[in-house]
């Protein structure tokens, strides 16, 4: 699935091709030596399961949970996620976060595998893992009731003049990313979740997203965001060099954080009604994209480098200053990020027709490094600005993966 | 795609062919030859247009829009809803609703087939139909103003002792069920309908809600809802006889209402904590089925007809007289409905873990001859109701398909 996530151990696997079976997936039909083709295929490290023409059922795919590094920061995109904050109750001290952290790696091990969690009271909500991953995050109060060194950049973020934070999306001890393909199993592996901390923590806020589902696009397709923009085509390619050292570090982070990396989310008011007041190629030079294509202005393919030096016939930039893929981009390669966002479509109040907006993810291994310069180029002057409002903000620590003996957090607790 | 639905016009059709090539779907990579044959097979009627091994792309599927009936009620049940109910503003006449569903009936007939609504702000978020269908009901306020004549059951249900129906989740004079595989899909077919309608009316909920993504499971499998439970066994096959009477009629409607049928949604709470402390034998006789494979309690398979005589060895019905299974079935066959629910799950609030429940969606000719019996027996005498309220209830009349020349509501309007 990525490089540097360890081997799955076998019985899993085999339990991956029963998982099969009884879904009536790719080995729907075969015999017995089918599907020990399918278990050998499997074995091999095929990148997913053969599929016979119909039915097609992709709910028992899955990726592996144990390894350096946690999942859910290189794995594709899922189509769904949850992004859930808790705070920590009083008197959790580091022996109390040390079970807690046990607890949930165990169940999050488990149910990303599509097995029932250890005290599942619904075990057959569990069997389409449908890609699930579960990437936990940890805030400044949660290392510090672990007597933990933080890195310098865990804290809040600095203010920006666009934002209109609100408390209830702001802040958090400990995240929960919950990702998958399917709906039903991000409702059902987050209240089993939600049930193991209920003692040590408890909600702050839940952040639901979505991308077009699995299957509606070819892979690899960028995320349009709900301005219907390309949005995320400059990110560094998963299993290079250059993703592994802007996410993975190094970084000049504490040692219990080496594997791990750094997460903004940035909760974007997107003004839909106000956006429907610009034409095409005013929404196109505010982004510095066609909208068509995603590529940028001076280009044809999604990809395309932009030419910052091209002009008009009348001496102006092709890309304007002011656009948010100018002001986005760094001289400096090292400021760049991993983005894995997500579109929030929740119910309008009052007259407006749309409540709707961008669960803006990014990964880095430094966050003061490599996310605060780009925000503040956006902040100073960024013409998007007029359509979208940061209304929520929190950072948090993503520590290493653990091996299949250990848990998340064993770095710190 | 059911039997009643007039065909669709060669030019969606020949667009259809268009869009599996632009998205790299079914045609992708195949020369022109390929494209042709594909064409064929989609005038031939064959129920999924043929795949390749991979990618396996399904966003260009389409259901048709015009027809004798509207789509959305004997489809295959799509991934995602979002049911609407709008309220309609003061001075809107019959002309007023007139206008109204033309523009609605244009832009719902454009979106379902991926084409961009007529002034659609965002035409690259229309190119995924993945199944898109639209469906129109009205209340019986929109009825009154167009000087028609409402069916008898149009009309709050009568009473029931386990409600405690909130305002915010009860009633409306328009509803709109948008449905697809993909919630991007949705998303943007959601803001282009509501933009067309916001001069005419106002929004006054909201109940987005899902099953397990397509392809996740084997087509045709009954969701489950989020007690873990097989929910909907028991519905009508589409396309017989049997379906065709319980869901279109012939019942005591209006003429207008010919081709159409009753909707009802009732938003069901479902106490998830109080349902932990329930064992699993108490869960299957409250249910009457068990979890694993939703068989009655008397049967082995999920089809298997309940045997309400069966008695355990100390004289018990197996299938007890307070189980959800036996107080719903009626010794009268004309007792049944179509349902096609969706979970829901939002935020908890306060020290819950889970706010989750049931969209409870069922289609029935007379809904006062059909629903309301059964919901009389649960109201007096289910267990299950120790577990669940109904805290939302919206009775709506769906009116029949319309031609390609015409708009939903025409036969009223």
């Amino acid at each position: 699935m990525s490089d540097g996530r360890q081997e799955q151990p076998d019985p899993a696997r085999r339990r991956l091709s029963r998982r099969h079976l009884l879904l009536g997936g790719a080995a729907a039909g075969i015999g017995a030596a089918g599907a020990v083709a399918l278990d050998l295929a499997v074995k091999a490290g095929a990148a997913a399961p053969a599929r016979t023409a119909e039915p097609m059922v992709s709910g028992s795919d899955t990726v592996p949970f144990f390894g350096a590094h946690q999942a859910g920061v290189d794995t594709a995109p899922q189509a769904h996620a949850s992004f859930v904050a808790l705070v920590l109750r009083d008197g959790v001290d580091r022996a109390g976060l040390r079970r807690m952290m046990r607890i949930l790696t165990d169940d999050a091990a488990r149910l990303t595998q599509g097995d029932a969690a250890l005290a599942d009271s619904e075990p057959e909500l569990a069997v389409v893992p449908a890609r699930l991953t579960v990437t936990f995050g940890f805030g400044a109060a949660l290392v510090a009731r672990a007597a933990g060194t933080a890195p310098g950049w865990l804290k809040p973020l600095p203010a920006f003049t666009v934002d209109r934070l609100e408390p209830a999306w702001t802040g958090g001890d400990l995240l929960l990313q919950i990702a998958a393909d399917d709906p039903m199993t991000i409702a059902h592996a987050t209240r089993m979740l939600l049930k193991d901390v209920r003692s040590f923590a408890s909600v702050h806020w839940v952040q639901p997203g979505f991308r077009r589902s699995a299957g509606s696009e070819k892979p690899g397709t960028t995320m349009r965001n709900l301005f219907g923009q390309v949005d995320g085509t400059a990110n560094p390619v998963v299993g290079t060099d250059d993703f592994s050292a802007l996410v993975w570090g190094p970084a000049d982070n504490p040692a219990w954080l080496t594997g791990g990396t750094g997460f903004v989310l940035r909760r974007i008011s997107m003004d839909l009604d106000k956006w429907d007041k610009l034409d095409r190629s005013g929404r196109e030079s505010a982004v510095g994209r066609t909208l068509a294509t995603g590529a940028p202005l001076t280009g044809t393919r999604e990809k395309d480098v932009p030419d910052f030096a091209a002009t008009t016939a009348l001496g102006f930039p092709v890309i304007p200053e002011y656009s948010h893929l100018r002001r986005a981009r760094s001289e400096d390669r090292s400021q760049r990020i991993h983005r894995r966002g997500y579109n929030y479509d929740d119910t309008p109040t009052g007259t407006a027709v749309s409540n709707s907006g961008l669960l803006f993810v990014s990964f880095q291994a430094d966050v003061d490094a490599q996310f605060v310069p780009i925000q503040q180029r956006l902040d100073t002057l960024d013409l998007l600005n007029q359509w979208i409002t940061p209304i929520g903000s929190a950072v948090f620590a993503i520590p290493p993966g653990c091996a299949a003996d250990g848990f998340i957090g064993d770095t710190l607790l």
